[in-house]
């Protein structure tokens, strides 16, 4: 994969928090993993659902952030307005591979991902609506489809300074390095 | 993608019906919307969930099937004595795309989707354990991206035979093909 990464940022549209909580942790940890830097929760307020996402960075490093914003319309349009391109994910919209491609470029991208009814308007405020295959299946399996196109994969541990743990990859086992160990043993 | 397809089957261990019926669902129609004939649910027998995955193909085609299996670790033993090669997800495993281009030529494939705490004899049991990304995320994002490396890609309607309705791409509006208007209208 040629050309910077951009700098992503997921919108999480009409987050319920006793019925949504478990997806929308899903959707943040995995715009984490696949090297989001920002998670905007819109909906519902949910401290418990955030730090859900942030509290992971405390012992797998990195420095991706999340918060609530109310007005999903009005968050986008500022977004917009400020330079960043809107992506919104439906079964309904463009080729996913096409628009990864097109994307290249792009500095700042918004993916924007829906929740039980999206108005509209987001539609016509998104400046792709793009489509993860055309069947009914689930945002987070979308989100990371997505991304895995756009980054060029899934983020590695250069994504994720300041880790106390490391996992290295192992064909059976669990490898884990723990960081505070090391710090111990150098005192 | 060259090749044949292999038959895929997703295996979901530990299934607890009031905590995980959401991710469940989602599981079992990322499984579906990836070109995955079959599901086996584990840990609690939930009818509904089984239901939610297989509706799905009265609307929108194809033959995925769905089924309860008491006893996990006997159900894929049972496979595995059957020729069937074993891919367990978990972020200690392998690099994934390795492991995909490994089984470019494997004709059925169980991918094994962990619950709450996964029994240690699974990891000796897979023929690969497999991590999407080191970092925690979420297993359907996981499923996803495994299976879009096996199987080259989100699987294209040639997959979901007698559709009734039909989701067309489109920038920015919805476009829904609804054959059995078309049945209704050469009465």
């Amino acid at each position: 994969m040629s050309g910077v990464q951009p700098d992503v940022t997921v919108v999480r549209l009409g987050h319920r928090p006793q019925r949504d909580k478990r997806i929308t942790s899903h959707l943040g940890l995995t715009a984490r993993a696949m090297g989001a830097s920002h998670f905007i929760l819109c909906g519902e307020a949910d401290d418990k659902v955030l730090e859900t996402m942030t509290d992971v960075s405390t012992t797998f490093g990195g420095d991706f952030t999340a918060e609530y914003a109310k007005g999903a319309l009005r968050t986008i349009k500022r977004m917009k307005a400020d330079g960043v391109t809107i992506v919104h994910l439906t079964m309904y919209g463009e080729p996913h591979p096409k628009v990864a491609a097109a994307l290249q470029q792009t500095e700042r991208v918004a993916i924007v991902v829906g929740g039980a009814k999206v108005p509209g308007e987001i539609y016509k405020l998104a400046d792709y609506n793009v489509a993860v295959g055309h069947q009914p299946h689930s945002e987070v399996a979308a989100l990371a489809l997505f991304m895995d196109g756009l980054m060029g994969g899934v983020a590695g541990p250069e994504r994720f300074p300041g880790a106390r743990l490391e996992v290295h990859p192992h064909p059976s086992g669990k490898v884990v390095v723990d960081h505070s160990e090391d710090a111990k043993s150098s005192e």
